[in-house]
């Protein structure tokens, strides 16, 4: 499993921040979570602090460092964006401010198998399956396409994680709204620890060789389709 | 100048049909005015026939075929749409339908230079200028990525074919709601009169052939993009 995230939130083009946009919860040998979001940054914010609270709290209820199923812990991440949302959602309503927010939560608990989820605004949620192996929330459009192509069921971990970062980079080059650093996780079966952590900043010489690579492999694409012939 | 347009249409996914989206206003040696449309088709198509009846009324009020200007024919767009929208905007609104509409309209009069235009919702708009010679409408996110790359002012018109095309074709891999049949139009600089008009269909060998080496190119460009190194 790989999970990416950029880290630019805007309120406006004239307020452009870098947050992380990735969280891990993880107890080796026992569970690997990772949760990535877009959206509102204030409900995603209070979302996590939510589940990490309870974490803290520990006082007998469900939280995600002690649920049983992936499932339960996507129900976690819908419930606690279900709380925010009914605490601060008038309130930004009023001020006719977006107050939506997607999640995607992916990992592995226990000897359950490895399950993704993304959870809606609205706090229900989807699992990925074998048709549809990938999720995307946020700017998705742009960096679509190149996923639609590559990614399928039984696609090798290189190739996933070469792939989302192309998908980033595509979205980069047509929309001010994302932006490096890339924030980069990587989850092997069964192994129940985080295998691989990266941050992709703008001087990381990997992404400028993609970067680069995938322009001339575009350009060269490009060249390779026969010009029309009227007739 | 390159113009194309997909045909599809749908109010839901139950209800998907065929229209055409361009619509050529052509003088030969006086000139040659192209316009695509997306949005509400209803609005799209009510502005059109206001268009078109007031070329048919020829009462000696300015119409597509007898301004001095592009920039008067945008106008004559802007305000149609306006039109249009002041009489059935409200009673789409009473049904939650969106209303919004868009066009590109652009070519050449007489000896005034070729001139493009992006006619908004609102029926105002914008030209195109050297540093972005290009415009998009309806559902454009997917199909930007190819063309921010490959099109700058001074591309030639087999590659400006072949980009609007590859655009398409990213378009409608990923998104239903854009769809085969193609329209295209080219017109070159100074001919005042349509140089080439094309209808790519499905079966459409060149189409098929461009959506295959694209294809082709893009796995080469993924394979020659190096794996990640960790450390």
């Amino acid at each position: 499993m790989v999970f990416a995230s950029d880290s630019r939130t805007n309120a406006g083009v004239d307020n452009v921040s870098t947050f992380k946009k990735m969280a891990i919860f993880e107890q080796p040998g026992d569970r690997v979570i990772v949760i990535v979001n877009s959206g509102n940054l204030g409900i995603t914010q209070a979302t996590l602090s939510h589940l990490k609270q309870a974490i803290k709290r520990d006082d007998g209820s469900p939280h995600l460092m002690n649920v049983a199923s992936m499932y339960d812990a996507a129900e976690l991440v819908g419930h606690a964006l279900r709380d925010v949302g009914i605490s601060d959602g008038p309130h930004l309503l009023r001020s006719n401010i977006d107050s939506s927010a997607n999640f995607i939560i992916g990992g592995q608990i226990g000897r359950e198998r490895m399950r993704l989820f993304l959870v809606y605004s609205e706090g229900n949620f989807i699992e990925a399956t074998e048709d549809t192996p990938y999720f995307q929330i946020g700017e998705t459009k742009y960096g679509k396409p190149v996923i639609d192509r590559i990614m399928q069921s039984g696609a090798s971990m290189s190739d996933a994680v070469k792939c989302v970062l192309v998908s980033f980079d595509s979205t980069m080059r047509s929309n001010l709204s994302v932006g490096l650093p890339i924030d980069l996780c990587v989850y092997e079966r069964d192994a129940l620890a985080v295998t691989r952590v990266r941050r992709f900043g703008v001087k990381d010489e990997y992404m400028r060789a993609l970067s680069y690579q995938w322009s001339e492999g575009l350009r060269r694409a490009f060249q390779s389709v026969p010009d029309i012939e009227w007739n």
